[in-house]
């Protein structure tokens, strides 16, 4: 098994003071890193991205990182030091690559925490570089999925900021007690739904559904987060004669749909093949396509 | 200023395997103790309770061993080992104790963390005592408040308990962004209310109303957490001629209250003295009554 690398940044956020030192530093991925009194342990109070690693390379790098200080400023987070950032996940990288013989993909996640609860010190980061689990199953043959209620409207990223619709913090407690009732179900994956009868994004990944000659996703705006892998199907739909359209989607509309996918970093399009139970159609030859784009990136 | 004391738990909960050694260990608070990959810190899955310490017993004790439990039952947490909690926490409290001389109050915070994502040992608790910030000011003078949106219906708890509501994790970005939004606005705290519109609670407090001779708080069945310091409050309402009552409170019925507060295990009883700008009556006398019998307590 190949070994996860760990790059400590000290100085994460722009204009942070500190050592005169490299604002990061690699560190021991099997030691403790955190105290028990950081923001990030004790409150969820941080961010994160996690990118796809190919041949030592991070795939959709400045998308991330966009997304990255997206996060930040919704969370009323100091701006996150993008520079550093892209040096640190690349140096995080390089050694996870030089310790992984023979390693094609990986997955490199990087967090901002907003300091120590106790100590009043400032924003940290890390990232952290390690293999990926075989989720070749998911992108084959598909995974079945449940529909459950967000609990949220898609007015609230309007009305309501502070409840962090489409904000990619680390406080993920609900995203996983969903995947643990999905589970319950029979099912792998949730699609979230709004209490306005909109579907949203799955826990960790984002929705594409095709409608005829359309690739369509729920709009950012609604309380989803922008994803970055759909952003590169979406980036190649044309190629493929198809357009792409920001949305509203409806639960009658994914069952009709001609297709639809589950899209996230490192899994990459998983099609969806049951929702609740029914049978959906699978498109394999666009996931294959989608597939096929997606592992052939090289940014 | 006093030096805070760590008890890492290295078996908190029942039956968990391990080595034949005590099932904690004092650690140093300063050092970092957790990995970037523990669950605590990637998703914000696990659990806490924060407890008053005073005269080097921890207050309402029971309860929060209580509550602790029914949050990792709430989270599908194993069950934390009660046994091994009490004593880990009075460890923390004892060496805390006889660091901080003369030291009357303190705190002591405990968790029960999933475990580590990526290499899938089991779960992993703490117990960190420390000091308390003076909070007199907020309890007699009051705090400014304002009612902010929760975003969840109160029938969520029944229909979708993977949403959370009333569940003590660790994943409280939404509280403290919250909070922030309260400070952006002049106030000091946050009363959040369902979209049904029913007040629910504070981001890290239990909101009691008093209403003539009863004293209502809403009830946990509708998504917000039991307070253990409410129900202390509660459990001596009839001595000062007090009724009780858990039922639903609508902002009309705050706004003409003859009293109001925030309760919260550190904080004491903190009346609530203007409600999005409006004044609230004060009831003083019945503030310090609360705070003379919650910091009387001995148990």
């Amino acid at each position: 098994m190949a070994t996860a690398t760990l790059v400590m940044i000290d100085r994460p956020t722009r204009g942070q003071i500190g050592g005169d030192g490299a604002p990061y530093r690699r560190e021991d991925p099997l030691a403790p890193q955190l105290r028990v009194t950081d923001l990030a342990v004790t409150r969820g109070d941080g961010i994160f991205e996690t990118a796809m690693v190919r041949e030592g390379r991070i795939l959709a790098e400045e998308r991330h990182l966009r997304r990255l200080a997206r996060s930040a400023a919704m969370l009323d987070l100091p701006e996150p030091d993008l520079e550093v950032y892209r040096d640190a996940t690349r140096a995080a990288v390089a050694a996870f690559g030089a310790a992984a013989e023979g390693m094609a993909e990986g997955m490199v996640k990087y967090c901002l925490s907003r300091g120590d609860e106790e100590l009043g010190t400032g924003p940290v980061g890390w990232a952290y570089a390690g293999p990926t689990p075989d989720f070749s199953a998911a992108r084959e043959e598909g995974i079945a999925v449940v529909l459950l209620d967000r609990g949220l409207s898609t007015e609230v990223p309007e009305t309501a900021p502070w409840l962090l619709a489409g904000v990619k913090t680390l406080a993920y407690a609900v995203n996983k007690a969903a995947l643990r009732e999905a589970r319950r179900r029979g099912a792998q994956d949730v699609v979230f739904v709004s209490t306005d009868g909109l579907l949203l994004e799955g826990p960790t990944s984002t929705l594409i559904v095709r409608v005829g000659d359309a690739l369509v996703t729920p709009r950012p705006q609604i309380g989803v987060l922008p994803g970055t892998t759909q952003e590169d199907v979406f980036a190649q739909a044309p190629a493929w004669g198809l357009r792409t359209e920001y949305r509203d989607v409806r639960e009658s509309e994914l069952l009709a749909a001609d297709g639809a996918w589950l899209t996230s970093s490192t899994r990459l399009a998983c099609p969806i093949r049951r929702v609740d139970g029914a049978d959906l159609a699978v498109d394999v030859s666009l996931t294959s396509r989608m597939n096929a784009l997606l592992t052939a990136r090289t940014a």
